[in-house]
């Protein structure tokens, strides 16, 4: 294949193609000075030009509040899930976590490395096909924070509201839905994301923070940990992952070119419509998740007899339509159609649904 | 200027052009596969081949014994100096450090915050001109390890031997000289290097770890940053940094292709050679090392009048010779000539060196 094909991995996953064109233009020789952007010092003018734009791009995209800090670190969602509660949990304090699938338990799992940890409520009871309303959360009194996943990227379960906590600082791992469509910042106390689903290549992991919430860091945080040096540093304590921070910055630009967060919306809206509309209307396929928990990101499906998985995976690579395998935990089939998966795309997807089940189904 | 420029940043440094080059060719499309590597699974088979691949070069390169294992990490030698306290310190261990300068000195500060840190020699009594012999050092009894720095890369301090410390783990930061000169590494317990020097692009830190120092780990270790889940889920706990360490791999090659190592280290010796001959043979310029302790690396240098600096780097950069000022807390100049910085670039500075001190020494 010597073209580009339409590409639903979950993450890493598919970066806008004008994004990687002008990084591949600029990649020996950015802007003429004579090196890639991988050979500057980050503490160079010229580097410290593309960090504070890309961060600006950001907060244009999202109207993050000026009482937000937004940090670009390393580790992924992953190590989020040790750093919050060493930020942000007392030793002898409480955090409520939220229960919605796999990345939900994950946090929730190193959280209590750290201390008390209690699960205000969980999908379990629905066999993670649905999201218990909030009538159902039995939230804690003073609790640090509340931590939830949006979105879940392998159960295809998504928050269509936001919780509402009072003052609790309401904590939010947004991996797989960030950018996706709009949402309001200042009813956040953190959001972090891990990049290489809706903002850039892997390795990078954007942090937005309230002010507030800095300085309260415990003692045996490990320094690359601590929010408030990250902050007081730019992102820059040490080196950080200056290409993934640059060819994030890109991407912002270009959702910023396409409408911004409110375009994507929009195209997102109709992007899962056809997806699910295809799917609903079908005979082979089906998605459990209630109509209005499902994911508008990570769309997993199953095909009737298990046996037509390996077929319908075969033609959909001869077709140039890759990753559609589910994860391994899940089995069956998953679409994942972040920003840079375009409509031409998920009509792709579903012109090939159909031809399979009309011949196999 | 629209050619490469002669780049001696510190870091993030000069990459090798083919590798760029061959970078760039395949940045939208790697091998005809139609997505580019930094839109692949990690767990796909395109990339598991890539990165079991950059682990096999830089293991045939160093020569690593079979019973030390290769982490691919995030967080960079900054997230290591606590990393490894809270991976090898036992709470009521003691660890010894050598002091030769400013990443030394990062690390015992760090390593303080997690347990009881000796200083078991410092280079501060030569004004870190020159290193302590190691008759010089008090050695803790029972230490769970001795953590040195072998290049000290703002200094431009360069151990020329490796220290003797019998049973105990010898830890070393060789973020600035791994892979520029042979080195036998089963005299190690463990090694570890940020990438953005002489591996690839920064967001990504080596740790080369004998075995039998995995599964010491504290409690209170993040996962993310426990030794023994990385090397037990080879480096995937999470998504790794993909396309830095593709990157890093295609580095790999292009040393293996130069001739490795080896043939680094006689390229290197005549590099610098050339440059601490240039200088010790002028009258402008100085370097106070000791002989035996000069960076092949880094290699700083004063001029005699301070008034003079400034020039110097106007005409340098006219030139195209990039990043030769010295650290902010250092002052002076400094070339920073890793592996992909040919004997030409060095030549083309000890050129401009003469004509300078011609004209304005």
């Amino acid at each position: 294949m010597s073209k580009r094909a339409f590409n639903f991995c979950a993450g890493p996953a598919a970066l806008p193609e004008a994004v990687l064109q002008r990084a591949q233009a600029e990649l020996l020789d950015w802007q003429g000075k004579g090196l890639s952007v991988m050979e500057m010092s980050h503490r160079s003018d010229e580097y410290m030009g593309i960090a504070a734009k890309a961060e600006q791009d950001l907060r244009d995209l999202l109207a993050i509040p000026s009482n937000y800090r937004v940090l670009f670190l390393q580790g992924g969602a992953s190590q989020q899930f040790a750093e919050i509660p060493l930020n942000l949990l007392p030793e002898d304090g409480v955090a409520d976590y939220i229960d919605t699938g796999i990345w939900s338990k994950k946090a929730i799992e190193e959280a209590r490395r750290f201390g008390n940890i209690k699960v205000a409520a969980s999908a379990k009871g629905y066999d993670y096909f649905a999201i218990p309303g909030q009538n159902e959360w039995q939230l804690s009194k003073d609790a640090a924070y509340l931590h939830y996943t949006p979105n879940e990227t392998i159960g295809g379960l998504e928050f269509d509201w936001i919780p509402e906590v009072g003052e609790v600082p309401l904590v939010a791992d947004m991996s797989s839905d960030i950018l996706s469509r709009e949402i309001d910042v200042s009813r956040f106390g953190l959001i972090y994301a891990g990049a290489q689903k809706n903002i850039g290549p892997s390795g990078l992991v954007v942090v937005i923070v309230r002010e507030d919430l800095l300085g309260r860091a415990r003692s045996a945080c490990p320094t690359m940990l601590n929010y408030q040096v990250a902050a007081d540093n730019g992102s820059m304590y040490n080196t950080p992952a200056t290409f993934s921070w640059y060819l994030s910055g890109l991407v912002f630009e270009w959702l910023k070119e396409q409408g911004g967060v409110e375009a994507m919306e929009q195209r997102n809206r109709a992007k899962k419509d056809l997806l699910y509309g295809a799917i609903d209307a079908s005979e082979l396929y089906s998605n459990p998740i209630a109509t209005n928990a499902r994911s508008w990101m990570n769309v997993p499906f199953r095909l009737a007899d298990e046996r037509l998985d390996q077929p319908f995976l075969v033609g959909a690579e001869a077709r140039g339509l890759l990753n559609l395998k589910g994860h391994r935990s899940v089995g069956g089939m998953r679409a994942s159609i972040y920003n840079a998966v375009g409509l031409d795309a998920v009509q792709a997807l579903v012109a090939y649904m159909a031809e399979f089940e009309k011949e196999r189904g």
